[in-house]
């Protein structure tokens, strides 16, 4: 194996990008999720549900907190790592602190719907009872111009229902 | 019927301190929420779930908005009222305002643990795309008894363990 591709495929967020494909192809945000234990074994992944699911709390991230807590049984996951495409909204880094998990990772920084490092910036609370490692920015580049190719064909697809 | 009576045990935020006590019997975090439609007909009503569904995302205000969302099939309920024993925290306060809710009723504020006037104040940021109306401290002392009654359990049954 050359050093260039040392970047395997199977990286939690290289499966994030694929669920935030997927997402895109059923009409959802284009936004990917994984989470990963202490191993790096991949407990979850999935992507944003809210249409198709008619739930307006499935976004990735919690739509794999969720079956990853189900699936061990167990509320809280302190040892887990979470791995997305987008900063996660104020209800998902909400959730994040309530699972307890280890770690956030995440791609692109989202001004507008952020709650981590924007907006009600929710684990910078001082009433926030638990606060994760945070990565952001990983891949920024790739996820922006996914969510931008996205954003770009509704507008598109909204222009020919005219 | 006396006036004295015109306050009906099947008001909203009456069946959700109902759903607050079964969540306090069944060891979940006291709290009950309900949600009702332009007519005031209950969508949905349910306590607290997370340790029973090992789901750290079950609190009452998500379980009824994605009960109704189900069964409306849409995930946008901008019509519809969620009555609530607490001040809703971060994670719920993003769902409400993902969900469109028109109009949030809590009863018990929240210093320690609430988003929507303390800590992440979600509703209050620049960036939050829609604001419910909100109305709190709505028979706050009866929701701040029942609280403190089975906080006050919590603490005997430790104690007991030791």
């Amino acid at each position: 194996m050359t050093k260039s591709n040392q970047k395997a495929d199977d990286d939690p967020m290289s499966l994030a990008f694929v669920e935030a494909e997927a997402a895109a192809a059923r009409g959802e945000a284009p936004i990917g999720a994984v989470l990963v234990d202490a191993k790096g074994l991949v407990l979850a992944r999935s992507g944003n549900r809210t249409e198709g699911d008619s739930d307006p709390t499935a976004h990735a991230e919690m739509l794999v907190i969720r079956q990853a807590a189900a699936l061990r049984g167990e509320p809280r996951l302190p040892d887990c790592v979470l791995y997305v495409t987008l900063e996660p909204c104020a209800m998902c880094a909400g959730a994040i602190a309530h699972a307890r998990l280890r770690r956030l990772v995440f791609a692109a920084y989202d001004p507008k719907g952020g709650g981590v490092e924007h907006g009600a910036r929710v684990f910078s609370r001082a009433t926030c009872h638990h606060h994760p490692e945070v990565i952001g920015g990983v891949r920024e580049g790739e996820a922006g111009a996914l969510l931008k190719r996205f954003f770009a064909q509704l507008r598109n697809q909204d222009s020919k229902d005219e």
